[in-house]
């Protein structure tokens, strides 16, 4: 065996978009591409030379690999729809664990990027951790070779734990950014360039790898400087939602800081 | 004249500390540093061959600048027992407007860096924003020369636009690094390392020098997926603080979308 694999990709969203141009970089072959949606099922298609579906039942029947990447909704309905497939199934998706698969298929897994994807942005896959999980030895090991093609950081995790790192994604990735984006609104509406954000939010997260966040902690609230956390609010009379972020947000943090 | 400064630091927290070091890296010169804590004074003297001091009497009453960098709610209670000086009077607060210094000195302005500081974080200061305002053209050329010889990065700035960039750092700075803080106790709590985190944060920041954060929202809030959403705040069940917040930052998400 070659461990060069046939796959067929369920899915041709951010995060299926993403493992297709990994896994053709790494050599496999992309036999098939399924999505609801015709446009994004043509244009993953078209980058990989291979034919692209609306509809399930069309896909090849065998494969090493069939990766499901929906989207975490849509993923049981796809699930109970693929029918008998010769083959290994597995979906990326952090929040789902394993056992949906079971009794539907012989041999399943996980295989679940551990990162933010959008199709636009390029993405080096090298680093990006993957998390691993199969009903067999057999097939962790065939998982594992996969996952192991495109990224040096595949690790052997559960489903419970993969559920808890996946809700963490929530706060570290997807509500950073929101406050980010409170921040430029902010600046904007004040004429003030957000490039000036830029520095400060490397920095920010420069100091995310010398330690743990929590000994990291600088401004007002950590400070109990109540002074400037009422100035701050007053700033915020007119944003009454974001007022409230912030008073809660800064209860919050000295409430850790005391733990 | 050589623009090279003597200065006077008021204050030996984590900005005087950063300052004072990069002002003496330029060729300036430390003549005395005050901190109300004498072990800070003392030691942050020490570093500059220089005296420390904690009472503001003893401290030169001439020098090129006078630099306070006190903590925020400290800063009145200095400029009111500092008495006259002969020089030029700055403070390095984002939140203060630069008239506080009205009727108490000739010549005064504001040198606010932009950015976090930790005293026992290194710090590079070329590429720090420096926000500079003065009551006088010929004080603002003398403080752009200053902030210039550590940055080069120097912008004049009002007092107004310059409290709500002070603002913003609250939510892209302090509360950004209190989310990771979560998503790191909470992994902690169920035996993952939190190195697994650091692919995703760095790609959640560099990002944001891609383009506006509101453009690159990623995760179940901004996509609407409610059964995501659900379940991570099942798993949220024993921490109700943070549970809390997740539904508000998500109803929030979902209603910056509209926007």
């Amino acid at each position: 065996m070659s461990g060069k694999y046939t796959i067929v990709m369920v899915g041709a969203g951010n995060v299926a978009t993403h493992l297709t141009y990994a896994l053709i970089k790494a050599g496999h072959r992309i036999v098939a591409v399924f999505s609801a949606s015709e446009k994004s099922a043509g244009m993953l298609a078209e980058k990989t030379g291979t034919s692209g579906t609306t509809n399930l039942d069309t896909l090849p029947v065998k494969a090493d690999f069939f990766i499901i990447a929906v989207r975490d909704n849509a993923l049981e309905q796809v699930i109970s729809n693929l029918g008998e497939r010769n083959g290994m199934v597995v979906h990326t998706t952090g929040s789902v664990g394993m056992e949906v698969f079971k009794g539907k298929f012989k041999s399943y897994g996980v295989l679940y990027p551990f990162q933010t994807f959008r199709k636009e942005q390029e993405m080096e896959m090298g680093q990006v951790p993957f998390l691993i999980e199969s009903n067999s030895e057999k097939g962790l090991l065939k998982v594992r070779k996969l996952a192991e093609s495109i990224s040096s950081n595949v690790i052997d995790f559960n489903s419970e734990q993969r559920r808890y790192l996946h809700l963490t994604a929530a706060f570290a990735c997807n509500f950073t950014n929101y406050l980010v984006s409170v921040a430029e609104s902010i600046l904007k509406e004040h004429h003030i360039d957000r490039s000036l954000l830029l520095p400060l939010v490397e920095e920010t997260f420069r100091k995310i790898r010398v330690g743990p966040a929590k000994d990291m902690q600088t401004g007002p609230a950590i400070r109990g400087d109540t002074s400037t956390m009422k100035k701050h609010l007053d700033l915020l009379e007119n944003y009454t939602d974001w007022q409230k972020l912030y008073s809660y947000m800064s209860e919050l943090i000295q409430k850790n800081d005391k733990l």
